[in-house]
């Protein structure tokens, strides 16, 4: 077999057996065949697509590229859920605490914050001591020990998959679906889930802005996860504004610890439950959506998912006096700008999109892999969307280090662009 | 300037300007855009091509990534041929002494075989002492005073083409009319001609089977060299039964030497001089076609294309005395197999393909870059498309050394595939 075989027949057209796609990823893996022949492909991908079959077989070879975690002996039901992505998403820490209080297992393994979006890792990141980087072993300890575990991925992990993810981030090649499905599942699977929960972002603040594009990834994600026998649960989510009202890292710890502790902003409780109550259903902890969503809500007003918190936090060597005292324990910026209203009326739009750009040269992101964070920088929306305001009305809370202080003008321009008032409130979507 | 953002750009459809075409060029060639992103730009490309004046771009930048030779000094026309590859295809050893005894000068940079059709380096090889591998002093001097020179690419010439035909090589991307017109028209530029004249290959035994693609081709290299301001004379010629009566190196050079002294096969001696007369009207040294095919069997009637060639060999170390009495200079294979018709009847098809396959499977081309070949094997055809043969009668000859006798059944069963005997003689076409 030759690669550069398969890559005409890509090109061509033509569909790959197993047996091909089996020795394309042991070639990346391996370094037998070169990265520019995977480029190559990559695109040829993007152009022709691939059939289910070959995205069954893709996820699977990328899968066994690394060690599967067996996670057999931890009784009851693994379930994980994995969002696209989006700007002050951060319903992980919240709905995975809430699952584990209600005995689902959530053996989490995230992403970090690329481009205009936040990632789980450095949010966890911004709580003084806490680590996300886990060998195996520990890995099943705190799944084990906590009914939940929140760590980055590790070196045994699918390793086709990091340096796929790497060539196809530098080469454009990210936009296909059965890639980006090839990606996510490999990894997921490889956690040693039984069920996964699919958050698909929509809307003009996601790397996915038509519905019919998200409709295709989450009916690739669940007819792939059925032939490999894990069921997949898609839900499609609006992203066209931030989710709650914190953008950063710190921030949205903040808030997320608020939502567990029953204070938390309704569209983000919204999501977050919905989410929760998809991964008790698939592991068949509660009988119905709507038992499942009272199960969460109990395990909110009950403490129980803080508890759950500040268990994995203590367990990862974070401080977990975090869940009772945010304030105290977070780091917190020493400048805090405000953005006010222009003029009086309706907000009418507050864009996502332009407010993660702004949240990213706070510092809150990263423009390039290799940047660092300022784990206190970011946006807090004083006001939201259908909110009147008088000119001169603070909207925004920016949260910037005196040495970024000259991104400040370049972050107030993003922020007017988010926003935008009108004469009457917007039509609810 | 980003790489990843062009490449998204070509992905989408979209069109590269000069001036991006110029960074990816001047990336390659430097290393400062790796391979792997090339690599997905060329599969890109293939997808959604290029607009004539991104090709344009794309070969004025890979003329520039390397010396561009000014042959100014020496005086009339410097005209040259190139050819889109077939099986026997031995003509630029008869044109360019040709035209070059007609007042042509030939300054003329040739590849190597891969696949199943021949090299001219490779056929020059076979000739005891010739050496390909000429400085560029050297190359400007023998051009000079013999009026033609054949040699293989410098390091100098074109260093981007050298780093992109090996990335397309391998990653399935040789087949793209702008990516083809960009790397002949880029070398063949930087030789300093005026003028270039090009057989396009069509047919059963080309890289192009189909009409269509190859008066594509021809267009696009007529139109860029136009844009360029070096005229393109382009000829499609038929590639269905191999080009003349022999297929391996030594082979061909000795059939090359008979056509100079005026005992070649039809065939092979009309493609020959066809290409020639071209090469002589854009040279404007014949004032029409019929006058320009007249002074090039002229040239070959008064033995001064032979003598031509004589002189070149000579300035290049190879030993003259080969035009004279090429059976005892050339290497020869030690043993000769016979294949035999199975049947009576007419020789109905002799397919190029095939017997080049059978060709380099005995040596006589290579199936990798870094094969070694045999110059004295190949296939010499007894019979040809249209005679009459008995069960029993030598089609062809097969030349091979005695190390490579298990090869043999194979390179038969090839013979086999190749040659088709029917009731009634074939239609001309």
């Amino acid at each position: 077999m030759r690669a550069v075989d398969l890559i005409r027949k890509k090109r061509d057209g033509g569909s790959f057996t197993a047996a091909e796609i089996g020795f394309l990823v042991e070639g990346i893996a391996t370094g037998t065949v070169p990265d520019y022949q995977w480029a190559a492909l990559l695109m040829a991908v993007v152009w022709r697509g691939m059939q289910p079959d070959e995205t069954a077989a893709l996820v699977d070879a990328m899968l066994h590229s690394g060690s599967v975690v067996d996670l057999g002996d931890i009784p009851g039901p693994k379930v994980d859920k994995h969002s696209t992505g989006g700007v002050g998403d951060k319903t992980s820490l919240i709905l995975a605490p809430v699952a584990a209080a209600c005995g689902v297992t959530v053996p989490m393994v995230s992403g970090r914050g690329l481009g205009h979006t936040g990632g789980t890792l450095d949010k966890l990141e911004s709580i003084p001591g806490f680590t996300v980087d886990l060998d195996l072993p520990t890995y099943r300890r705190i799944a084990r020990t906590c009914g939940l575990v929140l760590c980055g991925q590790t070196a045994e992990i699918a390793p086709a998959d990091r340096v796929l993810y790497a060539l196809r981030d530098a080469t454009a090649t990210v936009e296909s679906i059965p890639l980006i499905t090839a990606s996510i599942l490999s990894k997921k699977l490889a956690e040693g889930i039984d069920s996964l929960v699919l958050d698909v972002k929509c809307g003009a603040g996601a790397f996915m802005t038509r519905e019919e594009d998200a409709r295709s990834l989450a009916a690739s994600m669940t007819g792939i996860g059925r032939a490999l026998g894990k069921p997949v649960q898609a839900l499609l989510t609006r992203m066209d504004e931030p989710l709650g009202r914190t953008v950063g890292n710190a921030l949205e710890v903040r808030e997320s610890i608020d939502c567990l502790r029953g204070g938390g902003p309704a569209d983000l409780m919204e999501v977050s439950l919905e989410l929760a109550a998809e991964m008790l259903l698939l592991g068949g902890v509660a009988a119905n959506l709507d038992a499942a969503r009272d199960r969460c809500r109990r395990a909110i007003a009950d403490g129980s998912a803080l508890e759950r918190l500040r268990r994995v936090i203590a367990a990862q060597g974070g401080d977990p006096r975090v869940c009772d005292d945010p304030e105290a324990v977070l780091p917190r910026a020493a400048d805090v700008s405000l953005f006010r209203a222009g003029c009086a009326g309706f907000i009418t739009r507050l864009r996502a999109w332009p407010i993660g750009q702004a949240s990213m040269l706070l510092g809150a992101g990263r423009q390039t892999v290799a940047a660092r964070i300022d784990p206190a920088a970011g946006i807090v929306l004083v006001r939201t969307l259908g909110d009147e305001v008088q000119a001169g009305d603070v909207v925004a809370e920016i949260h910037v280090h005196p040495a970024h202080a000259d991104r400040l003008p370049a972050a107030l321009d993003l922020l007017r662009e988010a926003c935008e008032i009108g004469p009457t409130p917007p039509v609810p979507s």
